[in-house]
């Protein structure tokens, strides 16, 4: 069962409370990628670094079962850059620096040996970009989840409007869902934002956990209350990396599987936050996986007596 | 099964962007009398009013199988008034007004019909008449459940802390719950905070759920994503009345009971957020809240596949 992600794959500076990091590995391709590869085997990657990336953190990837035929290398450029810092409650950032670099003129070129998959994961890009890639699959994938965030609602809202048309979920958070559809209630967003074109909807709240909308149907899955949040940067591509993974091992779309998805993506996220970059995604064991997501069960399973 | 109320009984001024009303009947005695009401017969409120108290309303929470017994009524006094405007999102409020009247002097006095109260519930009100009524019970009551605000914290710590160590349980928001540890992280919150007395500590969260700690164990009950919140006025009084009530109902204070008090709190939250004042919460059937409830397990319950 392959699943195609494509995303950036760039250099993070991260400014938190607790300590700072000057260049680290990230990108949403990078996060997607390592998630999903804990539960499928043939991740491919499409997305775009400069002659500076590390090969090592290449060959990070393959170790983890993450095939980079399709990751470009331009030798004579420089890899995507952005930093941020973090605020005390960890729940609001600024940007410091963008550098688009590399990722600038990116053209997504599909290697033949990753056309057809039947998942497809669109990470954080212009709409132009996950266009594209959609554009130049030979055969429709079973199923397109793809991400995107506020600042291409502002600057790019035709495109993505076009690309929403194309795709069968999207997955923002919460302010992203109310910028998109003009609704305060999250309820009324999604309805907007799936009549946009979207079956499923996935609004990311962070520590409040996440929702899938799909039709009259609403599952939320909590996050995990954690004593110690160390870094928040990547935690929604992660999410959404652990959900397509388990969506690509399981081969189920329906909503009742998709439950289970969401659990294992707010697993995968719980990790994620616990190290900056992608340190805490590189050296999981199923079996710290499977501890977490029961703790999630502990969480928020109950019996209910009828009155 | 008796269960003894103590908490204001007032009247609310409340402005929203949806609407206004100058004088409707609230107080956290009120919300969390009404909202036991629909799972346990004997509810028995300490408060007090002033003449302006219309019979009616009484009248009406007798008719709710409220006893009044203890609720004093001062006839040249007023009741308390509390007048607050909430903004477009509804998280935020300004209190406008604050009358204390009655309550300014308020010595809770305990019927004699009330005596030997297996569950007891403290709505807010200051920690030195929450520590009175416990003193005036002639037997420990096998459950004690308090609700306090940040103005407590800042005005009465002292005596906060003394009413701490004579409870069961608390109940605050998140917001009161890093104010009372200091500590951001509300798992580490709740850990300094039981230290502090209760054994279980529900830390309301609002549009974003609820939170019932108790030793390591930790659950989680979502809020309900409602398509309109019209007035959130009493809300967590009523969560904390449904928790209440449904405990009583069933006597039992396992944890695992806990977490379905809590689901039955969440739906009768839900109900008590869709009308202004009290409105929501006269006239539900045990099938309105069985359907809600079910509603809450469509919405939080998975099926876990082991990976």
């Amino acid at each position: 069962m392959s699943l195609l992600v494509v995303g950036s794959v760039a250099f993070d500076g991260i400014e938190t409370p607790f300590g700072s990091v000057e260049r680290t590995i990230g990108g949403s391709g990078t996060f997607i990628s390592f998630s999903a590869s804990y539960f499928t085997e043939n991740v491919n990657l499409v997305g775009v670094v400069g002659g500076d990336f590390p090969q090592e953190k290449i060959d990070l990837l393959n170790q983890h079962g993450v095939s980079t035929e399709g990751l470009q290398i331009k030798p004579d450029e420089k890899s995507f850059y952005w930093k941020g810092k973090y605020h005390m409650d960890l729940n609001s950032r600024d940007t410091l620096v963008t550098e688009l670099n590399v990722l600038a003129d990116f053209d997504p070129i599909i290697p033949e040996s990753y056309q057809d998959p039947k998942y497809v994961i669109l990470g954080n890009l212009t709409p132009k970009i996950q266009q594209t890639v959609i554009e130049r699959l030979k055969k429709r994938p079973k199923f397109i989840l793809m991400d995107t965030m506020n600042f291409w609602m502002e600057t790019a809202l035709d495109d993505l409007k076009v690309t929403l048309q194309m795709v069968d979920a999207l997955s923002i958070n919460d302010e992203e869902a109310r910028q998109l559809s003009g609704e305060h209630s999250l309820v009324k967003a999604a309805k907007k934002i799936m009549a946009m074109g979207p079956r499923f909807l996935i609004i990311k709240k962070g520590e409040h956990g996440a929702l899938l909308f799909h039709q009259n149907q609403i599952f939320f899955a909590p996050a995990l209350p954690l004593e110690e949040v160390f870094d928040p940067t990547g935690a929604g591509d992660t999410f959404a990396g652990g959900f397509i993974g388990y969506l690509a091992k399981t081969d189920d779309i329906s909503f009742e599987n998709m439950k289970c998805a969401l659990i294992y993506a707010s697993a995968m996220a719980s990790f994620c936050v616990s190290k900056f970059g992608t340190d805490a995604l590189l050296d999981l064991s199923d079996d710290d996986i499977q501890k977490r997501v029961l703790e999630f069960v502990d969480l928020a399973q109950f019996e209910i007596a009828m009155k």
